[in-house]
């Protein structure tokens, strides 16, 4: 028996739009997004995956593509479950900041530091900045676990726990399962699924709004390495565009 | 301590602009519905009531109702419980039917008895009928639970077990509890609180897209009958409009 595990990056943000670094900064979907969030749905009708549960994280965008996705493939009704832990990378104090000017600001080698290091974690956000979580009422539970900036191997760090606790048990019931989340929250998933080294995952991006979807045996490793997008000329192009932003 | 519950009927519907009977047939929000659910967000925000969690049927028009008021009022990010016991009424073979053209067949006699009876339900509804639910994969575990038509006491008998197992325990956990559903199964629910009587609640209306309020003691008995509305004279209105329906 294998079992069905979707990957769904949120559409378009207002905010990637806008070229800025979000994180944990809850943003709405761009119309583009809510358009990519459509198609995203349709696919899953097309390729006959119907999920039976969703797992999405507390941030907007990611919730709005999983409700406009499951309402055009037929699938609003079913079981919902949402954790902090497959939130975005928190940007620390890059949350707010343009791309573009950040490069100009620091210059290359800091500003692809900061966005593809493993394990440098930007400068932290201040609690008293206008794009801090700190007084967020759905973070209220965090306590000490409340980041105030992540680099990759932190966002795998608190997504584990998660993964382990709540998506495997939904996969070995047997159900199809669909997670809608984040670039960075996704790329831990595909690095811990796909053994990808801390030097590689560097290279991997996840377009936004693409089912991308593994088949996985009993013991939960991918039948076909880096599953596959159910659109994957489309996918491919739009990786690409994803890891020149900024320039 | 008080506890707090919110119920939210679903916005106006396509089929409730057609006039039509739509029971569990799973008709979208039209676009005045999906302005009633940003004004019912708004205004829990406005009363500073900010649900916890949200318990929604497996129907579309009250799950888009509570994904975009709770989007409006910032908590998109609740936990989400759904069930089929919080469903519309089952209209049996009057599903897909026009409400005028009902009442000029049948007679006034017998469209009220349908339509407001405690205990006679409409005829039932055949499994190969174009508006039957009995191959719908999200009411698959029902088994012999699976209605093919309801009278509002069915609708109680079905509720009630869902009231007591998944919304009691939030309220006593001390969450600000929202459920998003229909006319009958909130019927059901303000029946249960207030004590209302199977002859009286015939004339017991609750109009669309308006938060009504529930504070209740530690027995969970209403501190006030009959909740408030947060917009009384919008609601008193829309009530009206809702008995008039079919006229």
């Amino acid at each position: 028996m294998t079992h069905t595990l979707i990957l769904l990056r949120h559409g378009e943000s207002e905010w990637n739009a806008k070229n800025l670094f979000t994180g944990w900064v809850d943003v709405a979907l761009s119309e583009t997004g809510r358009g990519e969030a459509v198609r995203g749905g349709r696919q899953l009708v097309e390729a006959g995956l119907l999920p039976d549960v969703v797992h999405t994280s507390l941030l907007r965008r990611a919730i709005t593509t999983a409700n406009i996705a499951l309402d055009e493939a037929d699938r609003h009704w079913i079981p919902v479950r949402r954790s902090w832990r497959l939130n975005e990378r928190h940007y620390g104090a890059l949350q707010g900041k343009d791309k573009k000017q950040t490069l100009e600001t620091y210059g290359e080698e800091q500003f692809m530091l900061w966005r593809r290091s493993f394990d440098v974690p930007p400068p932290p956000l201040e609690d008293d900045d206008e794009f801090s979580q700190a007084g967020d009422p759905r973070y209220a539970d965090l306590g000490e676990d409340m980041p105030r900036s992540e680099c990759l191997k932190d966002v795998i760090a608190r997504m584990l726990p998660y993964w382990e606790s709540a998506i495997v048990p939904d996969l070995q019931a047997g159900r199809v399962v669909l997670v809608a989340a984040h670039g960075n929250s996704l790329r831990a998933v595909v690095k811990h699924l796909d053994h990808i080294s801390d030097h590689d995952i560097a290279g991997l991006n996840i377009p936004t709004g693409m089912p991308l979807v593994y088949e996985l045996d009993d013991d939960l490793s991918p039948t076909v390495p880096g599953g596959r997008y159910l659109d994957p000329d489309a996918a491919a192009e739009a990786a690409a565009a994803v890891a020149n932003q900024g320039r």
